[in-house]
């Protein structure tokens, strides 16, 4: 099973912009399908800009034929009532594929740094270098779309693990 | 409009424990229709918890046929890992009627406080001794449902001034 072919979304989350990548894991072989960004209305009320990320990711899942996610772990040091949005952000862009069945796994952005680029600190830019060699169909991808790149990617790479703990989890 | 009987869905977000209250009202009318709590299993991976908690609330808007929603602000001087905790929760709730097309209002603790009890710094076992006053019908009500009642009997009073506000930014 853990050897089939799989496709893979990435979630970047934020409030104003959520960053998404699609790609498709084959053995050792990633191969980019699609990555974007999703802006919901700044204007509108807190509930629709939720509603707005919820739906749109939905969307892209469903139309990508997203068998699993990921998404990054969150920073907490940041000012709490930045903190408070970017939680209500971060459920909402993981409801939509949970809501069509997908696991949702999550790794932290160490981790996902030295699944990308070799080394628990890189920059963004490291990480754009790396995703441009490692996709290189996906032509120039800014960095929200990249970020949620490297998390598909690193999902790509520790899946077969988290396949494992989950199973774990279950028989516990 | 504003004076055509209305079922609000009160919400008290948490992740462990989310109350909920429906209310009808009627003019200057309050009416108990329903309370309860949702507790997602702890357990379960982080993406189902929410999950859970989405589509609980959302049968639960729809059985009880609830028009308008309304939840509480949250504070943030807590500590910052369960901060962001409960911005995931809170937005898992919010999406849950927000789906469903409706309006989710949000209100001040204090301001509950104010509308419920008459003072800003009223204490749980006033605001569950008030709501026992308010919709009798609802016999013992535990904290997180009769905080929930209390957001939900929030927005019957301020519903028109909610409204006023939402027509005000539908038009700027």
């Amino acid at each position: 099973m853990a050897n089939e072919p799989v496709r893979i979304i990435g979630l970047d989350p934020g409030l104003r912009r959520t960053g998404w990548g699609v790609i498709v894991s084959d053995g050792a072989r990633l191969r980019w399908v699609a990555h974007g960004v999703v802006a919901p209305p700044e204007a509108a009320p807190f509930s629709e800009r939720l509603l707005f990320l919820f739906e749109a990711l939905g969307t892209i899942c469903a139309d990508h034929g997203c068998e699993e996610a990921a998404v990054e772990e969150v920073f907490v040091n940041v000012n709490p009532s930045s903190t408070l949005k970017l939680g209500h952000a971060r459920a909402a862009v993981m409801l939509a594929p949970a809501k069509l069945g997908l696991a949702v796994a999550e790794y932290s952005p160490n981790l996902i740094k030295k699944a990308v680029v070799g080394a628990g600190h890189a920059d963004k830019s490291q990480i754009a270098f790396m995703i441009k060699r490692l996709l290189p169909t996906a032509g120039d991808v800014k960095a929200d779309a990249a970020d949620a790149l490297a998390v598909a990617v690193t999902h790509a790479q520790l899946r077969k693990r988290s396949l494992l703990e989950a199973m774990h989890r279950g028989a516990a």
